[in-house]
């Protein structure tokens, strides 16, 4: 089997898993469920496993790791936004 | 900076995003926060994360998605039994 098939079917499952937590998110506006801690935590893994497919020049790495983190940011957003409000 | 030295940095963040949930759930002995879908696509793609890392003799892959798996294989542990004991 070709290794970056095997990269890319990894990428898409691992953003796939992200994918209903993001729209659970956005639908309900709320983001109560999700700590802060892991979400730092993922957004700051998530960026540099970018810069390492990056540096490796691994496609299936920079695909993958760019849409999951584009997806952690909607989550950090709306977790951000909802510790403002309940600061206020 | 030294690629593989990234690539640990980036292991250690994800697979410590994981940890705070594997031990809510040891402790509580229940995983009901947890979707059955996340934690099975999940499982699916580290592992494949864990195929492509060895083909591609990433060290920092193959430990950090080592890791993961392990942690993943608890929650998914507690998420069947859970689903066993409702069902019965």
């Amino acid at each position: 089997m070709d290794t970056e098939l095997l990269g890319y079917a990894a990428g898409i499952l691992t953003t796939i898993a992200f994918i209903p937590q993001a729209i659970q998110m956005i639908r309900t506006r709320q983001a109560r469920d999700i700590s802060m801690t892991w979400a730092v935590t993922m957004t700051a893994g998530v960026f540099l496993w970018l810069c390492y497919g990056i540096m490796k020049q691994s496609f299936p790495m920079i695909s993958a790791n760019s849409i999951t983190l584009l997806l952690l940011f909607i989550i950090l957003f709306f977790k951000i936004r909802d510790q403002g409000n309940s600061n206020s």
